[in-house]
């Protein structure tokens, strides 16, 4: 049974100024999405600031997301970081609390060869017994993982899932059959890239990593489920209503935007780590003004 | 009387496997340095791998390194770090211990904008008090200066410095002219990159912060005076018998380079932190081939 698949909702971790985990603010995120009833929850990932939390209190974060979940649906962890031992160290945490699997960015400083991307990987699947979803995100990491090196690492036991970075709509069908063909049968293929991730499920992709799935689950889980019966044109029309969000999204970072709309919805109170600024007031009446012009109902069950 | 000029040398920082730094290790690099009179120290920097090491540790090499100088040379510390709170604090030990100048990189997982960053900035010099040198390396951290940035946070009180990444012999002059009339005079104006340095100095630029001049200080001072004194010829005679270095520098990164020259010379030993992974054989009998290529002396004071 493939661990990764339709939608991972990915909330984001509400903490202080000085880096301390809200766990109620977190409670009312995980609850939602327990509540939607979403494949499963993709706790610290870039949106969930993991980069930005200590060890201690990513702990604090999957204790807190486990207690809330209760085992009713499997948490995806965020172990990435810059130092080998350190991202052994996070996993086996993971493991410990019981995480579902671990999500395994390769965040770089100096920049990394890919034999040495293969042996930290390797590091940390063997060291910790975690199971693994790669996590190729070369926006934020600056490592790209290439068809040979993916297909290496698909390879190594407990390694078994990527999330891909976003792919054009164009590209999709051609990159999703490419990787395919380099993995074993049963290793989950998924995207990210809110605004892209509609074409590469419509071509096939086992699992949508998602932002906006994180806070509204129930309009990607629609497109998802629309994209697996073979109405393309719904997913398409779907999606094209989400529109005016992708655009903010873009010109924002999904971060930003999410974290504006937490607080607009009364959610929780938090704003990103700094050096990362919340939005300035015309960006977030830009924000409120986009969520009152979407259809009535878009984003509801 | 401006506080970063001449040789900037940049030695690594030893440490173990599990990021304890090798302090008598250390001590032989600063003391090299000590020796041949270079302009300051650049502890902590990149090669330094100030991102790959704690607060704790960090905290003991600028302690370890302040105790070999005994106030004999200035010592410039990178305090650059992912989250505000992190850099403010490290600026604040730095300060504390001694340095006298604080190096700010601006490392980032989720990109950020240029207020982002100028806040960040300001916030450092504010509350640390540590004179600080803007470190531009786009290459590592992923976010790059413009210059509309640089001359914002020029006026910045406290803000004394650039370290510029590698500029081309071609672009040197006109990039270091737009520069210089950006910021206040007595800000100086430093460059990086070794094998593109001589003719930023030739240029004019005020400072090389340099990672060959971190275990061979010599021959870079005799560049960087020879730059001065209107010999350039000379400069660009010495950098072009450096050039068998130069290509394995950007062929295998200086930093990986300088760990297999450190073990070479018998100096200490240690390996990069992991996941960067040690030269292999093969490359390391490049660096040894090269080293003996070069022509007797070029090394020596």
């Amino acid at each position: 049974m493939m661990l990764a698949r339709g939608l991972s909702a990915f909330p984001v971790t509400p903490a202080d100024a000085a880096g301390r985990v809200d766990a109620i603010g977190l409670r009312a995120l995980v609850a939602r999405l327990v509540e939607a009833r979403v494949d499963s929850i993709g706790l610290l990932g870039s949106t969930g600031i993991y980069m930005y939390l200590s060890r201690e209190e990513r702990r604090r974060a999957i204790e807190t997301a486990m207690d809330e979940t209760k085992g009713r649906l499997p948490i995806i962890v965020g172990v990435g970081a810059l130092r080998t031992d350190e991202a052994v160290r996070l996993a086996q945490d993971a493991k410990a609390i019981g995480a579902a699997a671990g999500l395994l960015s390769v965040p770089s400083y100096t920049p990394l060869t890919e034999d040495e991307v293969f042996e930290h990987v390797s590091a940390v699947a063997g060291e910790s017994g975690l199971a693994l979803v790669l996590y190729d995100n070369p926006s934020t990491t600056h490592f790209a993982f290439t068809p040979g090196l993916v297909a290496r690492l698909a390879q190594v036991p407990g390694i078994v899932a990527i999330k891909n970075p976003a792919w054009t709509a164009q590209d999709a069908p051609g990159l999703l059959a490419r990787q395919r063909a380099l993995v074993p049968a049963g290793f989950s293929i998924g995207c990210s890239g809110d605004w892209l991730a509609s074409e590469t499920m419509i071509a096939g992709a086992d699992a949508w990593y998602s932002v906006l799935g994180g806070l509204f689950p129930h309009i990607c889980l629609k497109i998802i489920r629309a994209a697996r019966d073979g109405q393309a044109d719904e997913a398409r029309r779907l999606d094209a209503e989400l529109a005016p969000l992708w655009a903010l999204f873009r010109h924002y970072s999904s971060l930003r935007v999410i974290y504006a709309l937490i607080e607009m919805l009364g959610i929780c109170r938090a704003d990103p780590p700094r050096p990362l600024l919340p939005l300035a007031d015309e960006a977030r009446r830009q924000v409120g003004d986009m969520l009152a012009s979407l259809p009535p109902g878009l984003l509801d069950p």
